[in-house]
């Protein structure tokens, strides 16, 4: 359970930044569930930078309520670069928030392909009109990817806020 | 952490439910800040019965993604009975699903009072027409008002489903 106290570090941390800076954050998450939204809710006051994220599981739900087109999803997948573009910039748009991650992967055990092993993970982070995009390929269960996808994303948004 | 195995154990024995009668479950957090909706995703092939949930922290959330009436919050307050009613009927109607749970609670350490300590959590469950709503009050720091919440909210379901 080393990791799940990472989290609650990496999570206070991120806060404390965006608290300071005035930044509100979203999240669009398919394969980490909401997990993401679940550690930065998990310190006090952070309804001071978080108003709404989004757990988009299906093609239509990344549709519906993150405006990802049907032609990117048709034509890269769900767990594709183009996707998780889409979905960070479709709940920064969708939650006012300058600051937004989206994560799509294969979390297993299910699911995988040659192209795109179980543990690929995509994200995405929006911060103002710039966004960037990086991809993962975690070890380990379908548990255990989710919470490497977590940490992953927690750090890289702190390296990003901090520049 | 043993809670934290009691809610992957209450979350598979829910999905495999779920996934058996082909009902489809939303939820609508706010003081669990996405903790169901991860749960829920760490079971393999909970695409089978999960497209979309909903983190709606602030009454503008809320009221955007539920569509929860200003005048419920301003008279009852984001904690309240008529709200987590008016989120999880909102969040079924939303995701096209059969069953929906909303929860919104005061985790603390700030934000009780007199009327709603620390710890005071309002749940809704909706099953097709019929919407049930608890309270529960719990002890314990931030996190552990969470994860009992998170605890409750899945025996319910489970309990709700099975008959």
């Amino acid at each position: 359970m080393e990791l799940q106290q990472e989290i609650s570090q990496l999570a206070a941390e991120l806060g404390a930044i965006l608290a300071d800076k005035g930044i509100w954050i979203t999240t669009a998450e398919s394969c980490t569930g909401g997990g993401i939204s679940y550690a930065l809710t998990d310190t006090a006051r952070s309804s001071r930078y978080i108003d709404r994220c989004f757990v988009t599981y299906s093609n239509e739900a990344k549709q519906a309520l993150l405006g990802v087109s049907a032609t990117t999803l048709a034509n890269f997948g769900a767990v594709s670069e183009q996707t998780v573009i889409e979905m960070a910039q479709g709940a920064a748009l969708a939650a006012n928030a300058q600051l937004a991650i989206s994560v799509s992967g294969i979390a297993g055990p299910g699911g995988g392909s040659t192209d795109k092993p179980v543990g690929t993970v995509w994200f995405a982070i929006t911060l103002d009109d710039k966004t960037q995009s990086l991809k993962r390929i975690f070890n380990g269960s379908r548990s255990e990817v989710r919470v490497q996808a977590i940490v992953f994303a927690l750090k890289k948004l702190i390296e990003i806020i901090k520049n």
